[in-house]
């Protein structure tokens, strides 16, 4: 391998200006989907991407391209991505992070007058988060052909606007097709957004899998009524069936030891005023683990906490799953290439599964996808004051401009150039 | 006392005619206040009461006054009065109850051609639920002096829509001045919303004070986090703590036998969405009693349980009192007055408190102030099935007429009248 290396610097002070739109007070950001904000960070990565020689494409969901040409154009190119978009009270890493080290291999292989074989891409996701516009990774999984460009356009926010009027208020609703075309290999590199890598002193993580997911929405129906009048024993109160609920689900992840993770972080609750007891609730929640078949008996175990509280309370829950997600398996050539590539950098790496979801998710249903993860300070992400060290960032984007050259090959570089 | 009754049918097909504005599939009613629904029962409102011989006056902050002429126009009018506004999923009869009596007992005076020495008003109260707008009562609380105008004109919806805008767009900003003016003596007739006359078998209750009341915000501060990696033991979840404590209120109430209520049912979480940990929750909560003592002492279990979560979930809970109800004391001469006329038109009666907030508590400061209860059925309110017989309806409106007559005293009635 070339012993190459980014300009940690350049990348960082990328980071931090970029961070700078959707900055909160307690230093996060808050970008969500197709706001002004996230314009604006898109149009800045544009205006570096050109800069660095780029061409720039946008495809209707409104997914950007990066472009660097390759010796031969007709080779499927090699891609590098992640998301710009942030949840509510997000940090400067987070999504982020993959695409400005995106943006500085491009910068690196720029400046070292490097010509690869295949082309390099760097891909901005849309709706990464699935704050605004639910489900998540909605760009990359359109691009997969997961869901559909038309169902996709017409995802709304809780304002009641669509995707594809957020795309053109922003001048991201774009005219290129969304995939249906080769890509060579996708990489992506992301803070953990746990404490695993920094508890093991380890500097990069090579992603082999993910842990599995079971999502649900139960609906609570108990029965309104005045909350003044009506005697205690009397009522059939949705949201103290529901907070009941809530602490069940906690307890059912809090069982399973380490690999055990159970939510249930949204609430809707009806009519939600002073003067009524609720009488309907619903309660977003998911079961996690390693192992599907310890989600299964997690299930079990809701759906019997489930019966208790209606038996116990006079209520109705319905419990409905609308998602399920992995376990999935990186491609174990790519995870093996990253290996390697840690190690040409002489990093501390240990193998990790995700137990988040992102946009390498569905990439890897198309093509040969390796995820890497740098530390998060204290785990912490989600979270204004989420955090990563700089010598990690740089870590992480010298390991996939390794990866990436390896992958797209290199056609000539200057003499001297090492 | 005259041997008159209002006429029971016609009562009857008023409030079901007005029952079908707002009136929803489940056969109650959404009309909250000052909404195109609240305008239109309004405006049928105005032209039943013109119909019937009375002038109309609106004051600016909405309150409607339908006046009629008294042989002594110098005497302070007796006032009968309720509100027309219900929570977002009410009954046909919480409030509206109250005006068409009223207005039963004006088109009575009218067709019998009796002449009262006082002017006899019957008024429609802003926003008595507070659904829309906070606070509860906020037309008749400005009437009597106890909040600024200029303060209740800017309250606002969740939408930001001012109290100002609303009255603006339904044609209700009217220009009289709120108040300051005397009041003989005001009566009111509201459904009991509790299931003490319907069990004890009475037709009316003579509402001789209230329970007392604090109500409270408690703001829950955990740590955001993403909701996938972060291992269980790692949390401080602000909706799993709020949980706890809305289950912790509720087993306060239940331990204060019959007269203990209280209740949690709004909330707010943030940031409320599927990937990240709730930061921050707040709960309105509040504890009541017919004994202000023991709901002094309910508070001390309160933050009691709120010392414990905090200690065992490593979250911080503020808990503000933001108001407090009661105990408040309806006029002694009025109730007998009430006591009175139920038993001359035969009716089995017994006194009882309002755990409930009703336009009469404001009124009960600046005039002598009758307030008289009727079954709901089953107990039932704020709900879409909330329920009154006719005949019990009628029974309330019979003896309101008759302690109306008292307070007004009676210049003339036609020969022939009884």
């Amino acid at each position: 391998m070339l012993n190459l290396r980014v300009d940690g610097d350049r990348l960082w002070a990328s980071l931090m200006e970029i961070g700078e739109i959707g900055e909160t007070p307690a230093g996060g950001c808050r970008r969500l989907a197709l706001t002004a904000e996230d314009r604006d960070a898109r149009d800045l990565f544009c205006r570096w991407a050109e800069a660095a020689g780029c061409t720039l494409r946008v495809d209707r969901i409104g997914n950007i391209f990066a472009r660097r040409r390759g010796a031969d154009e007709d080779l499927p190119p090699i891609m590098i991505g992640s998301h710009l978009d942030t949840v509510p009270t997000g940090g400067k890493f987070d999504g982020v992070l993959g695409v400005m080290a995106g943006l500085e291999i491009l910068r690196t292989l720029e400046d070292r007058e490097i010509v690869t074989l295949a082309p390099v891409e760097v891909a901005v996701w849309t709706n990464e988060e699935g704050s605004r516009f639910s489900p998540m990774t909605l760009g990359s999984t359109v691009f997969a052909g997961e869901v559909e460009l038309d169902f996709a356009l017409g995802r709304m926010d809780e304002a009641g606007i669509a995707v594809a009027q957020a795309l053109e208020e922003t001048g991201y609703a774009g005219t290129a097709p969304v995939g249906g075309r080769p890509i060579g290999a996708y990489f992506e590199v992301h803070n953990e957004q746990g404490p695993v890598l920094e508890e093991g002193g380890e500097q990069v993580g090579i992603v082999t899998g993910s842990f599995y997911a079971r999502y649900y929405v139960a609906t609570v129906r108990g029965e309104a009524a005045h909350v003044g009048p009506t005697p205690m024993a009397r009522r059939k109160d949705a949201l103290v069936a529901a907070a009941l609920l809530t602490i069940e689900v906690e307890r059912i992840g809090k069982g399973e030891a380490e690999d055990g993770r159970s939510n249930a972080p949204h609430i809707e609750v009806y009519p939600n005023v002073r003067g009524v007891i609720p009488s309907e609730v619903r309660l977003s929640c998911d079961l996690r683990h390693s192992d599907p078949a310890i989600v299964a008996q997690m299930e079990l175990k809701l759906r019997a906490a489930i019966a208790e509280i209606e038996q116990a309370r006079d209520v109705a829950i319905e419990l409905a799953q609308y998602f399920e997600f992995g376990p999935i398996h990186f491609d174990e050539a790519m995870a093996d290439l990253l290996r390697r590539s840690a190690r040409a950098v002489g990093l501390r790496q240990r193998d990790i599964l995700t137990v988040a979801g992102h946009d390498a998710v569905p990439m890897n249903r198309i093509c040969p996808t390796g995820l890497l993860f740098v530390p998060s300070c204290n785990g912490i992400s989600h979270n204004e004051s989420e955090r990563c060290k700089p010598e990690d960032v740089a870590a992480g984007a010298d390991v996939l401009l390794q990866a990436v050259l390896a992958r797209a090959g290199i056609a000539a570089t200057p003499s001297g150039s090492q």
